[in-house]
């Protein structure tokens, strides 16, 4: 089973990638951007014996590794 | 209009993060995982007359200053 989980700030927390970022489209001519958030995607493949395994071991993954709960927000998906 | 560009590096290309991340979760115990990739995930919302001129838009920051062309890997979705 394939997975990609996406890790971002949490709203309200400051993200100075983020405005670093929005800076420099703006400089380069883009001024119609905004909330410019910057975060984590990763891939990977995971053998389960179904979803509801998969999830609960990405879950896992997430709360103890792939993601900071007090400052990031994680969600994920699953392709079969 | 919403805009989520996912950056990856290009298959071939060492991914030390991604190599690091699975070494972690297999110590973890959940050695069925695989093929860990590592990128990053941005969104932000931008203002365009159309999808099209706003597809434009997202490409050209890629291509200049989001993603390495040399390394990495691009796409991205737009949300009304």
């Amino acid at each position: 089973m394939k997975v990609k989980v996406f890790v971002t700030t949490k709203a309200g927390v400051l993200d100075p990638q983020g405005a670093a970022v929005e800076q420099a489209v703006h400089t380069m001519g883009y001024s119609s951007v905004e909330q410019v958030r910057i975060g984590k995607y990763m891939e990977f493949n995971i053998i389960a014996d179904n979803r509801e395994q998969a999830a609960a071991q990405v879950e896992q993954m997430c709360e103890k590794l792939l993601a900071n709960p007090v400052v990031e927000d994680y969600r994920y998906e699953l392709e079969e």
